[in-house]
């Protein structure tokens, strides 16, 4: 263990077996970039070919199964939501090993199942939410980088139960990683992702799906950055999103009303063509975007 | 005037002279792609820094009042929509000058109404319609760019009056600043333009406005890449936008009204927490958006 002598905290990173379960686009990032900071890497996956591209590529320094899950340090759910809530049921039935407690930490995009479930796990394990704000369309350990944290928010949910330690480990796991972290509740978190992010998604899908209907390849030859754009989102892995609509539902359907609020709202400006009207709502609208992103 | 030898065309445009109504972003960047291509370039602005900005930085060759219009070979109006409405309505009280026919054509981003008050023009006048399918949220001669044409599609609406010889020029300017033509009706043009660009930013808008809604700064601190990209259309410019929102309502309106069923049709499943359903309507929206933009 290194103490900084500027701060007096613990660095407890450098000496932690870090174990991840799920070695796609995000386990495989952050594995790159914890590569050196801690003392051993161990992947897990259900797909052999994941854990032979992890070890050809010294992505991670071993693979196991998921019995050795309990033999480290830090564990990392690193899987899409849904097989984060399996692998801690299963969790749930692993005695204690000799590392124990051990702290886990989950990459999830929703938190309030998930951290519900964490709320079950045997004492020995330590366990804290989290959701890093980044990610790509493109999916898997191929596409993995090591920048893929480098700025993004890291959302921490820390339970009842976290011990300052398991809260401390997690705060350098992101700070590794070049992340910077932000302590939200569970379901504050999903209630403001499901409107930042998971609304859009559904947007996205939506403008695809007309645009789909209408069976004209024009469309497609029309459509240009600004459709490029909107429609992005629509190119997420599916598995990962369908596990993220089904587990943040009300949220999810609460933005969704909101939204189609503001759409109806819109639509009736044009239909009357009042042109005051649509200046009154989109003014502070062009306002806050152009503020977001200067 | 050139010929080329491979193709047997008469290059018409180096012996052109253009006059561009509108030094905005679309007008100062055609100016800047059109630089050497044509004998001279003339910028009309009513407001006189933007005219100031074109001289003092060489886009134009000299700066004019509205008078001047008719005396070039090729007049190009880059209004937002309205303004070239009135543009079009003060040329139909124009005589004929020294130099007729002038051939007209416009950067409007709808184009049946354009194209309805050009069908009224003198017979000096020889009108086609014109739709470059780029531009960025950054408005004004002071962002303009040489490149912004570049790559892009631009629509070409011809009229039943529109002569041989002013298409052929439209293609040549096309050609000049490096886009890409594509001849459309302009009321099929107004229905693809409303799917794939003015519904995306009704969207862009809606989405904005419901974040505004919760009154939480945590939303903006949470809004990563996916917000940004669904939001971006919401910056544009606001004049612009409404002129378009305003002169293509009936194309918008049916745009959103199918827009909306889709919205609905997933908001119904997600609701009922229907996997299958969902799977169904999303795996082909995942493929056509992967095959869209590889």
């Amino acid at each position: 263990m290194r103490t900084s002598q500027a701060t007096g905290t613990t660095h407890r990173l450098v000496s932690t077996r870090i174990c991840i379960i799920g070695l796609g686009l995000m386990g495989g990032s952050l594995a790159m970039a914890l590569r050196g900071k801690c003392s051993a890497l161990v992947g897990i996956d259900t797909d052999p070919q994941a854990c032979e591209f992890a070890l050809q590529h010294a992505i991670v320094d071993e693979t196991a199964d998921m019995d050795a899950a309990i033999d480290c340090d830090l564990l990392v759910l690193a899987a899409p939501v849904r097989a984060i809530l399996s692998n801690l049921e299963k969790l749930t039935k692993m005695t204690a090993g000799s590392r124990s407690p051990v702290a886990v930490i989950d990459l999830g995009s929703t938190k309030t199942e998930i951290v519900g479930a964490m709320q079950g796990l045997p004492e020995y394990f330590d366990p804290i939410g989290g959701h890093p704000m980044c990610g790509k369309e493109a999916s898997g350990i191929t596409k993995a980088e090591a920048d893929l944290y480098r700025g993004k928010i890291f959302i921490l949910s820390p339970l009842e139960r976290t011990s300052p330690s398991a809260l401390a480990l997690a705060q350098e796991l992101v700070a590794a990683v070049g992340a910077k972290p932000l302590l939200l509740a569970a379901e504050k978190q999903d209630v403001l992702v499901a409107l930042v992010s998971h609304l859009p998604y559904v947007m996205a899908c939506a403008l695809m799906s007309t645009a789909l209907c209408q069976e004209d390849p024009q469309v497609w030859r029309l459509a240009a950055s600004g459709f490029r754009d909107t429609s992005r989102l629509a190119a997420s892995d599916l598995t990962m999103m369908l596990d993220i609509l089904l587990t943040n539902r009300e949220a999810i359907l609460n933005a969704l009303q909101d939204y189609r609020n503001e759409l109806d709202g819109l639509t009736t400006l044009i239909e009357t063509g009042d042109e005051q009207g649509l200046r009154k709502v989109l003014s502070p609208v062009v306002k806050q975007r152009a503020e977001m992103y200067r």
